[in-house]
């Protein structure tokens, strides 16, 4: 088995190339201690070589995205699976999406709250049901006959996540008297909508294999002491996730309720398709200007059907990492990383 | 209040159009009584008109496909409010959206069994909420606080559909010992995914108003013996759903797993933008030949911002109606009315 990995890799004529993100967001050098700065990039090295160990071994971009999202889900530093935010009663529901650029093919859940890795029952969906999207408990009771691992939802608990909940609770009681404090819950509704210092916390990943073939998935844990059950764009197939191996493969991570309405994601591969564009132009004009436009912070990992990468951003910061078709190696944190 | 109504009707400057669906499928003369076609024709004009009268006295696109779509929410004949279809457990799980081509606002709920009418409930998702998209017992949560009619879920028991389901169940269990059968079950799952008869029930509408907004409003119940909160293309921006004024509103019907991997929506309104095609050529190119390719049934209705209206399907029918700019009435259900 080893010996045909290696065999595949040594006989791989095509390029491959991965990018991944844990989250974009205000994320400075000021906020940030050494340590924590080290403990993301670790992280983030991990993750990649994950997923370009499949991609090396020539094995599928799907399973180089899945490995590379999985690792992410488990750590807790990030946002998805174990680490994972608190709504605002206290759960962890997450979402998650994966498609496959070779046909289209696509599986997404949302608003669950047992499964150890969403992305991998998202792929399931994709693979074992007729279905795109499964939500809530149905979604866990999908999972759990397709044997996926169920935990309890007292797995997903960390303190550093419950604190920031604490928190969001406590600045939205503040604010409800002092409205003139910088960080301003909703007009709308009174309650503070975003992760703590406005932290888009996602995780994703995108690839291409030796066979030409692109891969997108990302999974979270949404917004801190979100309410209504409330999706993101993560699992939406066309906001926060799509592939298609005509064009490029994007996971978003942001604002989600930008994202979906600029239907993101599509809207780079579209202007790939019908205007021509290189993968970095379309994902500059989408995330630079339409984003921007709009009011919609966050940013995007791309990867097409060539092994280009964009990884544009329109906040502070982003965790990002990529290996290129030349096998370069490439982890960012802030703005001015190159 | 009545004056004011009029007077803007009377010195409305701009055109304006309304469409609606109300479903597509394997409708055919053949399968249809005189009794049922009559009934639908009827019902059809009487959700056209609502929607009709609303752009008539100067309101605005999104009031009018409000209207148009509560109408057939609160007939039995759509699935849709009451008359959804019942999931495998017996349940009724509706999803519906909207968005606001003037400023890509949009709304969905996803997975609600007691809200009366799901898409006045999207709506407030859009203008009260920070939110897009919400879902289960959250959504419902959300309708309640915003005053939406709440109902026991027996309000949207229909004979018709429960014994559809009935029939579902028992085709399912004959399949699997009958593998030669036309009406196939899932060779995934063993579970038969279709309505009865290949009937993908959803209702929409579309609308351009004097002012140049157009807006996109979609409702439904799903799939009959739909399982595990399965969520189809209704409530996904961009899939089900999408409206730019800058280019179109769309609402489709259809098998929605495949709209949804295909973006439907949105690709339309890219095809507009990228392409420069107009919306007819545009529409067809996406459900004509895109979703034909790639076995995804179904059609759409759309309007684009000078009023043009489209209405392709690749079934063999689809409960359609509109008034275009020049005040033309248009009832069809078959494939050879034009």
């Amino acid at each position: 088995m080893m010996l045909t990995g290696l065999a595949q890799g040594l006989f791989a004529q095509g390029k491959t190339a991965i990018a991944l993100h844990g989250g974009a967001g205000t994320i400075t050098r000021k906020n940030m201690s050494a340590e924590m700065e080290k403990a993301y990039r670790e992280a983030l090295t991990i993750a990649l070589q994950k997923g370009y160990a499949v991609l090396k071994s020539g094995g599928s971009s799907l399973d180089a995205v899945e490995a590379a999202v999985v690792e992410m889900e488990n750590n807790p530093l990030f946002n998805a699976g174990k680490g994972a935010v608190f709504t605002h009663e206290g759960k962890n529901e997450m979402d998650a999406a994966i498609m496959n650029g070779a046909n289209l093919g696509a599986g997404a859940i949302a608003g669950v709250s047992t499964i150890r890795n969403p992305i991998k029952t998202a792929r399931k969906v994709m693979e074992n049901s007729e279905h795109v999207m499964l939500t809530g408990k149905g979604a866990e009771e999908f999972a759990a006959q397709q044997g996926e691992a169920i935990v309890d939802p007292s797995y997903f608990y960390t303190e550093k996540r419950w604190e920031g909940l604490q928190r969001a609770i406590k600045a939205e009681k503040t604010e409800l008297d002092h409205a003139d404090t910088v960080r301003k819950t909703s007009p709308k509704t009174g309650y503070l909508i975003f992760d703590e210092g406005k932290k888009f916390g996602t995780v994703g990943a995108v690839a291409l294999d030796k066979n030409g073939n692109l891969a997108a998935a990302t999974s979270t844990g949404g917004m801190t002491n979100k309410r209504w059950n409330r999706v993101g764009d993560a699992p939406i197939i066309g906001a926060g996730t799509y592939a298609n191996n005509a064009t490029c493969a994007v996971s978003a991570t942001g604002h989600g309720e930008y994202f979906i309405r600029s239907v993101v994601a599509y809207d780079i591969s579209a202007l790939m398709e019908y205007k021509g564009l290189p993968l970095k132009k379309a994902a500059d004009e989408v995330v630079m200007q339409k984003l921007v436009k709009r009011g919609g912070e966050g940013g995007v990992i791309a990867v097409d059907k060539n092994g280009n990468i964009a990884m544009p951003f329109n906040s502070e910061g982003m965790y990002r990492a990529s290996i290129d078709t030349e096998g370069k190696v490439f982890i960012g944190i802030y703005k001015d990383e190159k």
